[in-house]
């Protein structure tokens, strides 16, 4: 007898992942001494995880380290560590009770999704916007609400936006900087709407994974500007831990122990060597900031250079290490525009229908968290393939 | 104004990592050179991981092994890896393609729950069970379905029992051997339960996470007993690398592109440094195969010393490092009754009432995978106690 599927058995792929495996078989098909591919299709950044980070985790190891389960939320110190940051970041004394470690922003949404809402709620987000979180809402049965934002708001929702939703809805996610277009809520603005959706009962979600990487304006944490509040954050980005899958939550009152014993029964405990890592991660600020620097100087060539490439429409790029580039004047199907550009031009970037599916097949995003020379040489191939 | 919150707000703990904080509290308020307090209430090997995988994490962070993302279903190497074990230990040729690595077998619950089962299905399971099967399904609007199950078919479910149940339900979760009563299904057993899904429609789940560890009973696969079986296993427990968070599933062939989709949005890709060190684990049979001596050894000296020392009604304790006790000549609050025992004899022991919410304040799981020295301490301070 044939056996039924969930509705999650529906769920979209996350496209940048299948991106990635083409642009790998591109780089595994060249000849021997051809140029290799320019990876700007992926949010990883080109480093690894800082020196400093990695000696924390040779020395446990050495010391024969257990590495048994942690508790649910995390180790105490990182805990600990975690809410000294946003004393030294935010000027905020944070309780350390309200920090809970998780397995990376991943392991976050649904933790924060399960204790805040209920399958048929409706969470609004901008588009475009960081595809997981539609595909994850639409997996637990919440209905996402696309707020469709473009250049003249910098690709980010504003309060006159959330006031026009009818009806209201139940939560709203914003993500400053952001993905893909690199823009940010200025502190006033995040400020505003963290004001309206405590005002209006809408639980925010404060996607602050990019903080960190910000090159014009200065950050805001939603956590500073609501007691209702839900932060995520990663050690993904700006600590460049990818792989490691550590990140962290910053809760609210009322949902600390929903979301711990939604944890203990999901997660266990978040992986103990990347928590080793994590804490020490907090020391390694020198080399962090030299990451910061490159990305910026990369940032800064790229919108000096690819307007003159045949990408003129580029948003502000204020923060992450992406550029959304409206590409409407080239292609109508961006699908096509990035599997000809990553066979002719030997450059891999993002279609915009993965963040924007009414929008997106009008842009394509670039990621330039990749080596510095690579991003010059992808402006130069751009510009010859024009 | 007061925020909602979900239903998933209401999730109820998962009641041994409480139990473990209180073991925790008890030791740290003894006087220097008192006994310490015999952990008997968690399910994780003293061990740590094997000291091959340990090498090869060394040897890796040494290389400067980047430890990005990886695939979504893991590294290729890892997933042969793992395809082989299942020809060596199952005799069964099983493609690479039906393995996904996971964020430990915590992390494959949620995706094979929500690929094959949509909220309002139903899904069964014997009662004593994995208190987390029970509280992940709640969370996802998945109503559980609790078949009791007692000493006569050793706390494991029949075919005569799934007959009974009316109506069908959509999905089954077996666990050989289980959590918390030690027990297994045997091979025929097992056939006949996946034959039986199979045949009705009925998405068996197996969770095989504590394959290895068993002392009588040949092990039986699901994935070589039924086409549309989902099995979950995990490097947490035989390969004793619980707070690695690494794990896998083995899907049937409907559900490998759900599931990846799934995981795409949900993990990205589990934990780079857990892969490198399940793969070297598969090397490590000596120091694998000494824990599992040990385990038996334990469990042997309990079987025969718990009966005298006023616990004579015991699970057979076929696998696993649990023994299921009935304690209801004693007590009818196995909360009480542990919280006593751990006062007044500092033996650390899990009320029943995590496992099976009807009649578990009857039973209390001893955990043996501790030191094996402490186990004989442990049968001698209850016998005092007693």
């Amino acid at each position: 007898m044939a056996l039924k599927t969930g509705r999650g058995a529906a769920a979209p792929p996350f496209i940048v992942m299948d991106v990635i495996t083409a642009a790998n078989v591109r780089q595994a098909a060249l000849p021997p001494g051809a140029p290799h591919v320019i990876r700007m299709e992926v949010g990883q950044p080109g480093t690894g995880a800082p020196a400093g980070a990695v000696a924390a985790v040779q020395a446990a190891l050495a010391a024969g380290a257990p590495m048994g389960y942690t508790e649910t939320f995390g180790r105490r110190s990182l805990r600990e560590r975690i809410a000294r940051h946003y004393a030294a970041w935010y000027g905020l004394a944070l309780p350390m009770d309200r920090v809970a470690v998780t397995v990376g922003a991943s392991g976050a949404f649904p933790l924060a999704f399960l204790a805040a809402f209920d399958p048929g709620d409706r969470v609004a987000m901008a588009a475009p916007f960081y595809p997981p979180y539609v595909n994850i809402l639409t997996a637990l049965g919440i209905e996402p609400v696309i707020i469709e934002a473009g250049a003249d708001t910098r690709f980010q929702p504003t309060v006159a936006m959330l006031e026009r939703l009818a009806p209201r809805p139940d939560g709203l996610i914003v993500a400053s900087p952001c993905n893909p277009a690199g823009t940010m809520l200025h502190p006033q603005e995040l400020a505003d709407i963290a004001a309206w959706c405590h005002r209006n009962g809408v639980r925010l979600i404060s996607d602050e994974i990019y903080h960190g990487l910000n090159y014009d304006s200065p950050l805001a944490t939603a956590a500073a500007l609501s007691p209702s509040a839900i932060v995520v954050n990663s050690f993904s980005k700006y600590f460049s831990m990818t792989g490691w899958r550590i990140g962290w939550l910053v809760l609210p009152d009322d949902l600390i122990r929903p979301v711990e014993c939604l944890a203990q029964n999901l997660f266990i405990s978040p992986p103990h060597i990347a928590q080793i890592a994590a804490e020490a991660a907090f020391d390694c600020t020198d080399e962090l900031q030299a990451n910061v620097a490159r990305y910026r100087r990369s940032r800064d060539l790229l919108l000096a250079a690819l307007p003159g490439a045949g990408f003129p429409r580029l948003s502000p790029a204020e923060g992450a290490f992406y550029l959304y580039a409206d590409v409407s004047d080239r292609s109508n199907d961006a699908h096509d525009f990035c599997a000809r550009m990553l066979a002719e031009a030997g450059v891999a970037a993002s279609p915009g229908v993965d963040f924007d599916r009414m929008r997106g097949h009008h842009f394509v995003r670039f990621s330039y968290c990749g080596p510095e020379a690579d991003m010059a040489e992808a402006a130069a191939r751009l510009a010859h393939w024009r």
